[in-house]
C-alpha cells in the first residue's frame, strides 16, 4: 500500500481557511495579537469552552434542553450566573447605536417613577376582577392638571362596579384588591404589561407576527409615560447612567417624534420636541459633569438622537416631521445624530412610499447647509423579495449611513458588496431578532454569516426593556457562545467599530476610539491578571 | 418647493435589484420567457397570493399560528389541500439526488411487507403493558431460519410476563392486548416508532441534539427488515414507483453499507453487498421495463446508488469500505454513483479524521481506472467554525462532486465562490432540516441566501419515511411559498439543475434533460390551458 503524504492537504486547508474568513472584522487583527491579546483571548475561549458542558450541558431547573445561545427569556437567569457573562459585563464595549428611548430602561426603575408623580392617573377599559382579566387588560396612564382630571367615582380597578375613568396611579396601586395580590399585584400586572415574557414569546405568540402584538402593547403601556418630562428627564438620565455601568461610552438613542407634543410637569400636553431635546441635552451633560467630578469622565462621552417617526403617516403628514427634524438640527447640531422610519416592516409602509418627501429632505438640507444622515430600519423580517425586504434597497440607494437590523441582508449579495465598499455597518439586535420569532436562537441568526462575509456590524439591544438585555452584555454574550469563530477579540474589533460607525465629527471619534482603545487594554490586561476572575 | 423628480432613482433602483439577482439561478431564465411560461408562472404567483391569505392567513384547527413555510408537521394536510400543492405534485421534478434509501418509502407500505414475512419476528426489551410503555420501548425486528429462531415462550409482547424472546411478527400483532388497541394498536405503535410527529420534533425533543435521538431510533427499527431481501427487493421497487408518481425521473439513493453482511429470504445474514446491488439493479430493470410497457418510458430514466458508511467506523475501518466499493464499481460501473460518508456531522468525527484512508481511495482509483466521485454530507450543523462546519472545507479540497446539506455553506464566502465556478451543488434538504431543528421553519432557512448567491442547488427529501415528506412536492412546496422571488420557473430551472448535477454520463444526461424538458413544456401547457386547475 503506497504511503501517503498529507502534508501539501493540509498546508492547502490553512490556506482556504485563511481566505475563507479574510473578509471578517477579526482577520487582520488575529494575525497580530500581542502576547496580552493572545492571552486573554485563550482564556475566555476555554471559559466559554467549559462553560460550554458545565452550564450547557448540564440540567436546569425550568430549562428543557439547554444550549449556548439558546431562547434568551428562558436563560437569561443562567447566563447571568455564567463567568463569561461576568467578564462580558466588564468589557468597554463603545456605542449602543440601536436602542429605542422608550424601551431602554429597567422596568421597575420606571415603576418608581411613575408612583411618585401625583398629576400621573391610571385607568383601564373594564374592572379587574380575576387573575385572567390583569392577564388581558392594559393599563393606560395619562398625566392631567389636577384641576382638570375626570376621576373616576370609584377608587379602584379592581372593584367590580369602576366605571373606566382616572385614578390617582398611588391610590390604584393601594386599592389594588388583595385577591389579585394586592399592590404587589398590581406592580407584577404593569410589569406583565410592559415586558415580554417566555410563555408569550414562545408559546401564545410564536410568529413574528403575534408577538408584534406583545411588542406593540408594552410601548402603548409607557408611551404617555415616557412622553410626561420630569419621567423622561429621570428616564434619560437612568438610561445613560445604566448604560455607562455595562461599559458603554457613548449612545444614539432613536426617539420616538410620532406625538408632536410632550406633557410637561403641570400635566399639560404643551411641550415641543425643542423642549423635550433642550431636557435631553441638559440631561447628557449632567451625566458628563457627574462622571467628571467621579473622575470617570473617560467613561462617557455623550450621547446624540436619532430623530424617527412610524411608517402608519402618510407620505405628506412626512413632511412635518423632516422640517420639525431639520429646525432641531438648526438649534441643536450636536443632539441630532440622524433620520429614521421604524414600525415593523411586515406590515408597515415601506420606505418608497415615502420617496418623495424623503428626496425632498435631501434637497432641503442641502439648501439649509445642514446634514441629517438617514439611518435607516431595513430588512428586518423574514421575507425574500417582499416590501420589508425590498426596504434594503431603498435605505442603501437613499445613501443610509447604517442600517437598523438589515436581517435580510445576507439574501443580498449585491447589497452586502455595497455595505462593504461604503462601510455601512448593520445595527445588529440579536436578541432582539430572536424574542420577536425572526429567528430561534442566536445559532440560527444570520450574524455569523454576516461577520464571515465582512459586513460592518454593530451589535445593539433595540428594545431591552421589553427583552431583559439591558446594556449590551447580554447580546454580545449570546454572539460569543454562538459561535467558535467570534472571540474575545472579535468583539474587542465589533466595540472598536460601533464607535467607527456612529456619527461623531471626526475629532470627537478620534479621542472616544483613543479613550475606548486605553480602557481595552486594562481590561484585557485585567482579565490576563485575573485569569479571566474579574 | 421644488418638485421632486424620481424617475433617475426608479431606474437606479431597477438596476440596483437587477445587479442584487444577477447571480440567481433564474436570472437568465426570467429575462426570456416564452408567453407560456410566462403565463403560467403568473398563474402560480397569482394561486400562491391567493393561498397565502386564504389558506395560510385562515383559522385552523391543531395549527395555532399558520403561515407558509411553516412546520411541516403541524401543517402536512394543510399543503396537501392547497392548489399550489396540486400543481407541485404534477410537475416533472427531474433527479432526486439525496435520500437515504432505508427511509424513503411510505411507513404503511413496510409495515404491509413486514406482516408478509413468515421469516421476520419481532421483539421488545420489557413487556408492553401500558400506553406510555407503547411510546417508550422500541419494537426489535430480526429475521430468522426457522430452524434457528430463539422463540419466546409467551407470544404475546403485551403480556406482563413476556420474557423478551422472539415472536413472529403477525403473532406479535394478533396478539397485542385489547387494552393497548390490539392489532390495530400494533400497527399504531410501530408507525410512531418509524416517524417523527410533532409533538416530538416541536415539543419534547425541540433540539437538534435531541432530535436525532429520535431520529436514529427510527432508522434502528427498520435497519434489519430492510436489509432483508424479500422486503429489500419490494422497497426499493416500491420507492422507484412512488418517486415517479411524483413526477422523479431519475434517483440516486443512499444506502447505508455499514453492515457488511445483509439477509437472504431463508432469513440468514449471508447476503454480500454484491448480491443487494444485483439485486437493485434488477429492480431497476424491471421498473423501467414496466414503464415502457406502459408507454411511459419518458418518465424514468433509472437510478444509482451513492455508497456510503457512518462517520462511526474508525479510519483504519474505512479502508474495507473503500475496497468493496471499488470491487462493486468494477463489477457494476452504471450502478454505483458515488461515495458518501454520513452520519449527525455534529457528534460524528469530522471528515479529516478520515483523510488518509480517503486519499487512498483517490489512489486506488487511479491505479484501477476507475472513478467513484466524493459526494459529501458537510455543514448539516447550526455550527460556526466548528468540526461539523470544518468538513465543509475537506468536502471542498477532497474534490466533492456535490455537497449533502451543505446547511452551513452561508457561513462562507470563499466556499460559496468555489461552488459557483465548480459548480458544486448543494443537495438541500429544507423539510429535514426543519424537522431535524436546523431551522424552525422555511422562511428561516439559508435556502432563499443560497439561492440569491447563486449556489447551484437541487432540492431533495432526505429520510421522507420518517418525515412524511414523500416524493419532493413537499420540499418544493416550502421553498416556493417562503419567498416572493421564487417562482414556478425558479422550481423549473431547480428541477433541470438537478439532472445537470447528477453523476449520469453525458449521453445519459443529455437524453434526460431533453425528456424532461418535454414535460416541462407539456406541463406549462397544461397549466396555462387549465388555469392551474390541473
Amino acid at each position: 500500500m503506497s504511503s501517503i503524504d498529507i502534508s501539501d492537504y493540509l498546508a492547502d486547508r490553512g490556506k482556504l481557511i485563511i481566505q475563507d474568513r479574510a473578509l471578517r472584522v477579526d482577520a487582520v487583527k488575529l494575525d497580530n495579537l500581542s502576547p496580552t491579546e493572545a492571552t486573554a483571548e485563550e482564556i475566555v475561549r476555554a471559559m466559554r469552552a467549559e462553560e460550554a458542558v458545565s452550564v450547557w450541558g448540564a440540567e436546569h431547573e425550568d430549562i428543557e434542553h439547554p444550549f449556548p445561545g439558546m431562547e434568551f427569556l428562558t436563560s437569561r437567569s443562567v447566563i447571568m450566573r455564567t463567568k463569561v457573562f461576568n467578564v462580558l459585563h466588564k468589557m468597554p464595549k463603545g456605542a449602543l447605536l440601536h436602542a429605542h428611548l422608550d424601551a431602554t430602561v429597567d422596568v421597575k426603575f420606571l415603576l418608581d417613577r411613575i408612583l411618585e408623580q401625583e398629576a400621573l392617573y391610571v385607568r383601564t377599559s373594564t374592572p379587574l376582577t380575576t387573575l385572567s382579566s390583569t392577564a388581558n387588560v392594559l393599563p393606560e396612564f395619562s398625566p392631567f392638571p389636577k384641576s382638570e382630571v375626570k376621576l373616576s367615582d370609584i377608587q379602584s380597578l379592581t372593584d367590580a362596579s369602576y366605571d373606566g375613568g382616572w385614578i390617582p396611579v398611588k391610590v390604584a396601586r393601594e386599592s389594588f384588591s388583595p385577591e389579585l395580590g394586592g399592590p404587589e399585584g398590581f406592580d407584577k400586572w404593569y410589569i406583565a404589561s410592559t415586558t415580554i415574557n417566555p410563555a408569550e414569546a414562545y408559546g401564545t405568540h410564536k410568529t413574528v407576527e403575534k408577538i408584534w402584538e406583545k411588542f406593540r402593547d408594552t410601548f402603548g403601556v409607557t408611551r404617555d409615560v415616557i412622553r410626561f418630562s420630569p419621567i423622561f428627564r429621570a428616564y434619560v438620565r437612568e438610561f445613560l447612567l445604566s448604560s455607562i455601568e455595562d461599559g458603554i461610552s457613548y449612545v444614539e438613542a432613536r426617539i420616538n417624534f410620532l406625538f408632536k407634543t410632550f406633557f410637561g410637569p403641570d400635566g399639560r400636553n404643551t411641550l415641543t420636541h425643542r423642549d423635550m431635546l433642550k431636557i435631553y441635552g441638559s440631561v447628557v451633560q449632567e451625566v458628563k459633569d457627574e462622571m467628571k467630578s467621579q473622575r470617570r469622565e473617560d467613561e462617557f462621552i455623550g450621547s446624540r438622537i436619532i430623530y424617527t417617526t412610524i411608517k402608519i403617516i402618510t407620505p405628506e403628514e412626512l413632511e412635518w416631521y423632516t422640517e420639525d427634524c431639520l429646525a432641531l438640527k438648526k438649534e441643536f447640531p450636536d443632539l441630532i445624530a440622524g433620520f429614521d422610519l421604524v414600525g415593523p416592516e411586515d406590515t408597515t409602509k415601506p420606505i418608497i412610499d415615502y420617496l418623495v418627501p424623503l428626496l425632498r429632505f435631501k434637497d432641503r438640507q442641502k439648501e439649509l447647509g445642514l446634514e441629517i444622515p438617514f439611518i435607516f430600519h431595513a430588512g428586518e423580517t423574514l421575507g425574500d423579495g417582499t416590501a420589508a425586504d425590498d426596504n434594503l434597497y431603498d435605505a442603501v440607494l437613499l445613501g443610509t449611513k447604517r442600517i437598523g437590523h438589515g436581517f435580510s441582508m445576507i439574501k443580498h449579495p449585491k447589497l452586502m458588496e455595497i455595505c462593504r465598499e461604503r462601510k455601512i455597518a448593520l445595527e445588529v439586535c440579536p436578541i432582539s431578532n430572536e424574542i420577536l420569532r425572526y429567528t430561534t436562537s442566536i445559532p440560527m441568526h444570520p450574524i455569523a454569516s454576516v461577520l464571515n462575509h465582512g459586513i460592518p456590524v454593530c451589535l445593539c439591544s433595540d428594545d431591552p426593556s421589553a427583552f431583559g438585555n439591558l446594556g449590551l452584555s447580554f447580546d454580545f454574550y449570546q454572539v460569543l457562545v454562538s459561535s467558535e469563530k467570534t472571540g474575545l477579540i472579535t468583539l474587542g474589533e465589533i466595540a472598536l467599530d460601533s464607535l467607527k460607525y456612529s456619527t461623531l465629527e471626526a475629532g470627537e471619534k478620534e479621542r472616544a476610539i483613543a479613550l475606548w482603545q486605553k480602557r481595552w487594554t486594562e481590561f484585557l490586561e485585567r482579565i490576563v491578571r485575573t485569569g479571566g476572575d474579574l
